[in-house]
């Protein structure tokens, strides 16, 4: 049974201190309601990505939270994968679907992240990282700067090339009215932008964000619907200190064969893709992972301006990425598939990628101990 | 497609100081696998319940955590739905084989809770509650002393009748040796026991509990499986003020009727049942709202022995309930699955009721916000 998207919306992301997550989470769920052209008492059942609500909070629940505020009495759960909760939320959505048992589905991803302090937050996400890395005190730039020196080494990969992947998406987000940032920057204010964990700038770095995104996916087959033709997950270590090699993700690369496979398609066929760039470095990673480039030439692709909205075979990152959209951790996976699903709708307006018929999301948890990954096609 | 439960197997429940969740989902798990007769590599998703773990130990991202534990590099995820997360965690587990994406899922579900200051673990509970609740201070303990009240002036419910729930849950966990407490007890002990919130006296609660239980669910089927002919749930309201009636769940009455119909049977037809007597007003009440009695004649029915072990129609919590063999909260959805899956396989020893070839398990997050249930059969 294919499942069709029926709509996606995502909320404004940035610092929005006058809304709560409830506020958030209604505007996004009656707006993707209105647009799939039906009342939210249609949804059969409601999946809530979410992360921090429990340990920044307190408050846990939040699938009858949510239903609570949308006037629903339908199954609702709160599904979490660190980074990946929205991914994983549609994933498991998209599974229900397919079992039959609920044809109607509402996915929710949401978080509200800005209202705590820096270092609160900084601890609260070290919950998707390994005890080791816990106890030690690392922090999520400094694993993703160890990946980032790895990889350097291993390919000779620049930071001016890194630096490229945040000025590319800087680009995209300024076409993106709901990006946190929607200013352009260049090589030399990344190059030149305080050091967080070295060889990572701040540039380089994806923001603390408040931000909602909603998909209600469907057993309703449409006539030029967009459908999710592969769903699927992996897992690796939690801990770096586990893993052979530093500059792959063991998961990511799992996953993206089972979608590929699943799907009938290549990685040379994908169009547009959303993926996790929660570090300048991370997206060079996954263009590597995802098959795009190959191993070792994804820095000097991205530094030529391949994966930019233009003439190019492949777009990478259309919303800003987690780096320029924001990255409110338990929203991020499933505002990706609203991005691709609304490329392949061709309703993304000034960063509207000509002839978007077959898209691709990668949500990472940790630094790459979940996987999800989403293949959609028109 | 029918799914079959492969094997079923519950840590020691108690204050287990000694072990960590990951010593006891290890346990678990790899006993799951063990009665299933394969190694743990056979298993294609990791399914984990657990509410706790986050606001209590700052650890996020148990599927993957889990995961690697066990050596396995499936799709893992954490399932959460305060009290109900075990329940919520194998109805997504059962959706997932049923859409035919998986074959063999592992379901986990696991809570860590002595560890901790009593203070801090009610609090971190009451995540589980609706924000004005939180804000008034309400412990669980309090919103059901108002439940039972509410039922006591309805329905003249006692405060003896309440004890005797107690009385069958401990006398049913004498015979179980993984139960929290195995001592008998009595009506008298009830009612001179502490109180806690009038009218529950401390022997009226489920204790703070440290446990593991874990399931395997297949798409195999079996010449004499267990298979699951029902998996439902629903939502009500986080909070009190918001119900019209205090004295039924309304989620369970909904999630329940809908499981009786997706079985094709009536309450009448099942003979064991592991239900959410988290408070023993809560085992009374459940037993009206799955239609095991009429409304307001369920408490002097259990008063009159008509649900425990011997000759009976209905034998309700032959495990010895939440009272008795403890409440790990994530953990007991599974549980719950686990005792109904040893009583039809009829491997359940002293406490064996005879001839029990259907059973369902009532499992609710909250106060009655979120409640699963499933039905199995022989």
């Amino acid at each position: 049974m294919p499942v069709t998207i029926l709509s996606g919306v995502t909320s404004k992301f940035g610092e929005l201190w006058d809304v709560s997550p409830r506020n958030l989470v209604k505007e996004v769920a009656l707006a993707a309601a209105d647009e799939a052209g039906f009342a939210l008492d249609k949804i059969e059942a409601v999946f809530v990505g979410n992360m921090l609500s429990s340990s920044l909070g307190g408050q846990d629940h939040l699938g009858a939270f949510f239903s609570e505020e949308l006037g629903l009495s339908v199954p609702a759960v709160k599904i979490e994968a660190a980074c990946a909760s929205g991914g994983m939320a549609a994933h498991l959505a998209y599974l229900a679907i397919k079992s039959g048992q609920y044809k109607n589905v509402l996915v929710v991803g949401v978080e509200k992240m800005t209202d705590h302090k820096p270092e609160a937050v900084a601890a609260a996400l070290m919950g998707a990282g390994s005890e080791g890395e816990r106890e030690a005190g690392a922090t999520f730039p400094a694993l993703y700067a160890l990946i980032a020196r790895a990889h350097m080494l291993k390919y000779g990969t620049t930071e001016a090339a890194m630096a490229e992947v945040s000025v590319k998406n800087h680009f995209h987000a300024s076409l993106n009215s709901h990006a946190q940032f929607t200013n352009r920057i260049t090589r030399q204010m990344v190059m030149e932008s305080p050091v967080v964990a070295s060889p990572l700038k701040i540039l380089d770095c994806s923001p603390i964000t408040d931000g909602a995104a909603a998909l209600i996916l469907s057993s309703k087959p449409l006539k030029k619907g967009i459908i999710i033709s592969a769903s699927q997950a992996a897992t690796d270590s939690l801990g770096l200190a586990q893993r052979l090699d530093l500059t792959t993700l063991k998961a990511a690369v799992s996953a993206s064969n089972k979608a590929y496979q699943e799907a009938g398609v290549k990685p040379e066929d994908i169009k547009v893709a959303e993926v996790h760039d929660c570090f300048s470095i991370a997206e060079i990673i996954a263009m590597e992972d995802l098959g795009f480039f190959p191993k070792g030439e994804a820095a000097s692709a991205i530094e030529k301006g391949k994966t930019q909205l233009g003439n190019n075979r492949l777009v990478v990152n259309t919303s800003g990425g987690l780096k320029a959209a924001g990255h409110p951790v338990g929203a991020t996976g499933v505002k990706q598939l609203v991005e691709v699903y609304q490329q392949l709708k061709g309703i993304s307006g000034k960063k509207q990628v000509p002839g978007a018929d077959l898209g691709l999301t990668h949500n990472i948890g940790g630094s790459g101990a979940t996987a999800v990954i989403h293949i959609l096609k028109k």
